[in-house]
């Protein structure tokens, strides 16, 4: 006989069903389908299991059910391993049974094309109906390590014991799941909870973050992406995961162009460009690695110094000690190529060390190689932990680490470590013992340099403050809400933000009379021709009327030639501006990502060798000198080689100005350019625009 | 009684002493110096072992010597543990007991400093004139893993067994000699031979490499490099190796700037200027890779494919097969970074398959999971081994190579491969055993896919050729042979290479009568004034004789006021030449790494983005070609967005002609360089040259 359960939510269902049914169960061991019930006993499940099975009456001595609607009591959370064809009619059961959350393993749905994509739709909107939230299709399961909860069919779990901790995963991609799981248990790494969102249907990323952050066992989220999807849902959980102190850790495929195509072709998900995505992730706080066992091996840095990292220069310095001077230059040359340095310790520490009894010389790497017993090294670290001119302390142990993991890790273990300065340790030999050492002392360990140098570098790009949250940008009453805007509404756009542009009258085309002192550039304006240039509408060194009158001439008889249909209203007689540089600054309401604002070398050349930043819109006025200094151009008039200088507090005004086109509410702005941007000493000026509107 | 030995050469002394002396040897089993005798105990060696203490008369249970005169027999190799002081008075002792090397693991010497070198150089001159070669000072010694012979301090020779094996290591770290080793032996690689070098005061990494070549148990070379030590023996060495198809594997320190300069204040060494290295390296067929591991991870595949693989498009291609799509990501995204692409089958293939009752799709990542038996694996894996529209396999195992390592890896090591094609493998999950097993199958595996795309890299990038063999470049009779070369005489040594110059005459100061046709550029002529626009000795866009002769007078009253003492021979006029792009070409005689050829961008915006190609000189046509389309900025002269075209061969042939400076014999070309040099669409011009000779 059913009972009616007492009602808990979406989060409580996720991870802490009462009770569980597992449809589509099988008695046979060989079979993938009997995983989760097996799973469940071997890692001590204490609530309810209902295996469903149209055919077998008994599975590994459980009573099996043929149909949800026998079930004696209510469920709380369903695990369905049917054929595809069988799932949709299994929602309704799952439902009523109480389900109010359904992981759904069977795949055959959107990734498999449109088919199998209208299938999966007609799926979730059922679901919706019913108030069941669905994780999947195609998901390989989900677990919760503190309870033995294992709705997953992961070879993982096949573990005889499974290592509990402080971190949860959330992966795209459901064998990386059991993988990474592996690598980091083998390494001593504990779980909390672990998610495979397969093709996140309903449920996204986002939630499942969301729903981590109130999960008192999670410490740390580590991400294994593929590509982003609902990220809205997933800014916000971002953001929650922020102001709880939750670090978040990303790998993502995508980096390279080929990378990025993949999650199309293999999850049926929308490749977006791993710029905007990499920007996203970082506006939100997440640490995205580029090694991917740095996903598990950064977690002990960011868990223990999350927020609490004083500032540091560019590049971060890093105070390195070690026995082996080999094995610290493999870690250097990686701090080095990853845009930190090893720095020496200055005469003072020399001297403050040289009076605690130890010698150390002002080199980069302080080699203390059969120099220093186990106290002595406890007591330099405990003293490189304190000092001011370092911002993290890198240990590299030698052979000791191999042969005596004890001695080697006491003195890292036992140092008084305050919480403001991270220390990171990269054993050279092979030292598995004293990597699970470390790792049980809460203590970054790294296996390969490559991967504690990526750690390093993550750790210190890691954006610490929540975006800038800025009034409503107003929409000019006398401009279009949507389309095309000509060059002279994009620039009155672009003045009623903030920005310079330059002088500029629209005369008719029958009365050129104007007041823009001469020289003057002479262009259509024409919402039909965004492109002037292609046209012939555009004369640039205009000196006089005489000259005017010839170009607007000229102008009209090559738009009516290669433009007879588009709409002129006009010519556009604009001022001739000098530059000591020209940029490009854009904006694109992307649609993975959102708001953008692209700054970028002018010019052809930089076709060739792209020179950019990016980053989510709105910025500050500090992101805005960060991205100036990122485009390397920019170093022109930045004082190079006794070249004129600009004032670059007004780019970066110019820069956070635009990028307010992402506060705009009552139009959508799709895109925006100015190009080019041209950099003087003392101005910036927009000298042509270009804004699309949905 | 001493008897007389039958002399055997040094590389026999090196690796196959028949008796050794250990000179400083302890009984004390705590400390270093009784390492190498328990060692050889433990490790089988059969040779005559003699340790050497002035106060023990009995080490384990041997006889000990106090001096070296006492010894009963003759000595092949010694190996000196005592205090740097006491070093020197042993090596006569060493060389009269019939020593033929010495290897010094006593630190002290030019590591040190000045005083430390003084002390070297004393020392190797005694060794010298006593006819005995010495590895170190400051060596942590050297092992013949075969025989047992352990003639080093390294903890890495704990171990119970040691793996013996076709790799064989030289390391310019000794501590890393130990961890390199320690970390291939964990997955199942085992060694031949293993030096740590030192301080290279005699014996340099070359001569060992030339050793190396020569010992049939050697298969594949691994080097551990922070700097290069006389280059022309080790390029000499590493084209023995490659004649004798030794592949060559090296980690290098120093891919950033601070790595770089470490190798000086850790070892006392010359800084190199990486991209030198690297080129020389390459040069000499070595493969140098990026990650530590990868060191040894990449030895199943040079070994096995040297000098078999067909010549591959670029990027090149690789077909990816799976159980696990995330998984194989991780890798494709890395082979993208590292300018290789995932290749999908092509129709043609997809249905070859299907008649053999398999069916795959048209994706980059052929993933199988769930749908392929064992035996299909196998026969796809074979089928994929034999077509020509890839140049290498990419197997990625998902959770079966943890859970069932024999499953796993039985089709990869019973499928029949040809070593046409190259095969990698890489392992999703934890799984050691796996990975050991592909080992010992002599399968390429990698553990991370970082180390498994840098392997495929630096395989594909690997240089089979030799440099060219070219006859020597006479030197101009009419030229200076030593110092600077004015911009004519440049001129001149450039057309007698072959090199179109600017149409030019040297005038003198009082008869400026000249046939260049105008317009032309005037430029003071003086071996003293190498950078003349800095003395106002250029002027350009002199339109007749009229401005000809005040041009004349602004230059020699420039030059009269800024470099008074300069000795001036004329003027130069010089024909005003057009333009598609500007570069720059220069020669340097690297004092690290030899003759030196580099093409880069010109103009000020290149360097702020560095955009160049450097190689080891002379350089092929094929090498130039290499080099022009390294060089990002001449995609503007080859098709890019419709832009005029310019000759490539014509610039190709300029590049390789200006690099046979590095043929000159009679005279010491210490740099060259031609800046700019316009391109043209028929012409490669030198307009402005310098050269400087020793």
């Amino acid at each position: 006989m059913k009972t009616a359960a007492t009602p808990i939510d979406f989060k409580q269902a996720l991870f802490s069903p009462r009770a569980v049914a597992l449809v589509g169960a099988s008695g046979n061991l060989q079979k993938n389908t009997a995983r989760p019930m097996r799973f469940m006993r071997k890692h001590g499940f204490a609530g309810q299991i209902y295996p469903i099975n149209r055919t077998q009456s008994e599975i590994m001595g459980e009573k099996a059910y043929a149909d949800l609607a026998e079930l004696p009591g209510p469920i709380d959370h369903a695990f369905i391993m049917v054929a595809s064809d069988l799932v949709y009619p299994m929602i309704e059961g799952c439902a009523k049974a109480g389900a109010k959350v359904i992981t759904i393993y069977s795949d055959g749905f959107g990734e498999t094309g449109p088919a199998g994509m209208a299938e999966q739709n007609k799926l979730i909107s059922r679901a919706k109906e019913l108030g069941v939230r669905i994780i999947g299709p195609n998901s390989i399961g989900l677990a919760n390590l503190q309870s033995g909860l294992i709705l997953s069919v992961n070879a993982a779990f096949e573990a005889e014991t499974l290592i509990r901790g402080g971190l949860s995963l959330v992966s795209q991609s459901g064998s990386m799941m059991g993988s990474l799981i592996a690598r980091a248990a083998a390494r001593g790494f504990g779980f909390a909870k672990s998610v495979s969102v397969g093709n996140e249907s309903d449920v996204t990323v986002g939630e499942i973050i969301d729903a981590l952050v109130d999960d008192a066992d999670t410490k740390v989220i580590l991400l294994f992406l593929e590509t982003l999807r609902d990220s809205p849902t997933l800014a916000a959980a971002l953001e929650r995961a922020r102001a709880n102190h939750k670090p978040v850790i990303a790998y993502k495929i995508g980096r390279s162009e080929q990378g990025d195509a993949l999650a199309q072709s293999h999850t049926g998900a929308l490749a977006g460009n791993d710029v905007a995505v990499d920007a996203f992730l970082r506006a939100h706080g997440v640490m995205r690695v580029r090694h991917l066992e740095t996903l598990f091996e950064l977690a002990p840095l960011a868990e223990r110094y999350r927020g609490k990292t004083h500032p540091h220069p560019t590049p971060a310095r890093v105070a390195v000690i070690t026995t082996t001077g080999g094995g610290a230059a493999t870690v250097v040359d990686n701090l080095g190529l990853n845009g930190m340095v090893a720095v020496p310790p200055p005469p003072a520490f020399i001297e403050h060390m040289a009076t605690r009894g130890m010698n150390i010389r002002e080199t980069a790497i302080i080699d203390l190689t059969l120099a220093a017993t186990s106290a002595q090294y406890k007591d330099l670290l405990e003293q490189l932990l304190q000092t001011d001119w370092c911002d993290a302390v890198l240990s590299v142990v030698g052979s000791s680490a191999q042969f005596h993991p004890e001695l080697a890790v006491k003195p890292l273990i036992q140092a008084e470590k305050p919480t403001t300065k991270a220390l990171a340790v990269f054993l050279a030999p092979e030292a598995n013992a004293s990597l699970a050492l470390l790792q049980q002392a809460g203590i970054a360990a790294f296996r390969t340099p490559e991967s504690c140098a990526d750690a390093l570098s993550v750790f210190f790009e890691a954006q610490t403050e929540a975006p800038p949250n800025l009034p409503v940008t107003p929409w000019p009453a006398a401009l279009p809400r949507t389309g095309l805007l000509t060059e002279y509404e994009s620039g009155q756009l672009f003045s009623t933000l903030g920005l310079t542009t330059a002088q500029a009258q629209r005369v008719p085309l029958n009365d050129l009379s104007h007041t823009v002192p001469y020289p003057v550039v002479v262009k259509i304006s024409s919402r039909d021709i965004p492109h002037k240039t292609e046209v012939g509408g555009v004369k640039v060194g205009v000196h006089n009327q005489e000259e005017l009158l010839a170009s607007a001439a000229a102008i009209e008889k090559n738009a009516a030639h290669h433009a007879p249909a588009a709409k002129v209203d006009g010519l556009l007689v604009q001022a001739m501006e000098a530059k000591l540089l020209e940029l490009i600054l854009g904006y694109r309401n992307d649609p993975l990502v959102g708001p953008t604002v692209l700054l970028g070398a002018g010019g052809i050349a930089a076709e060739i060798s792209p020179d950019f930043s990016l980053r989510i819109a709105p910025v500050s006025i500090e992101q805005a000198r960060e991205m100036i200094k990122e485009v390397r151009i920019t170093q022109l008039v930045r004082g190079f080689r006794g070249l004129p200088q600009a004032d670059c507090e007004i780019l970066a005004k110019t820069i956070a100005d635009f990028s307010r086109l992402a506060c705009v509410r009552e139009v959508n702005v799709l895109e925006a350019e100015i190009n080019p941007l041209f950099v003087q000493a003392e101005k910036v000026i927009a000298v042509d625009g270009l804004v699309r509107l949905a």
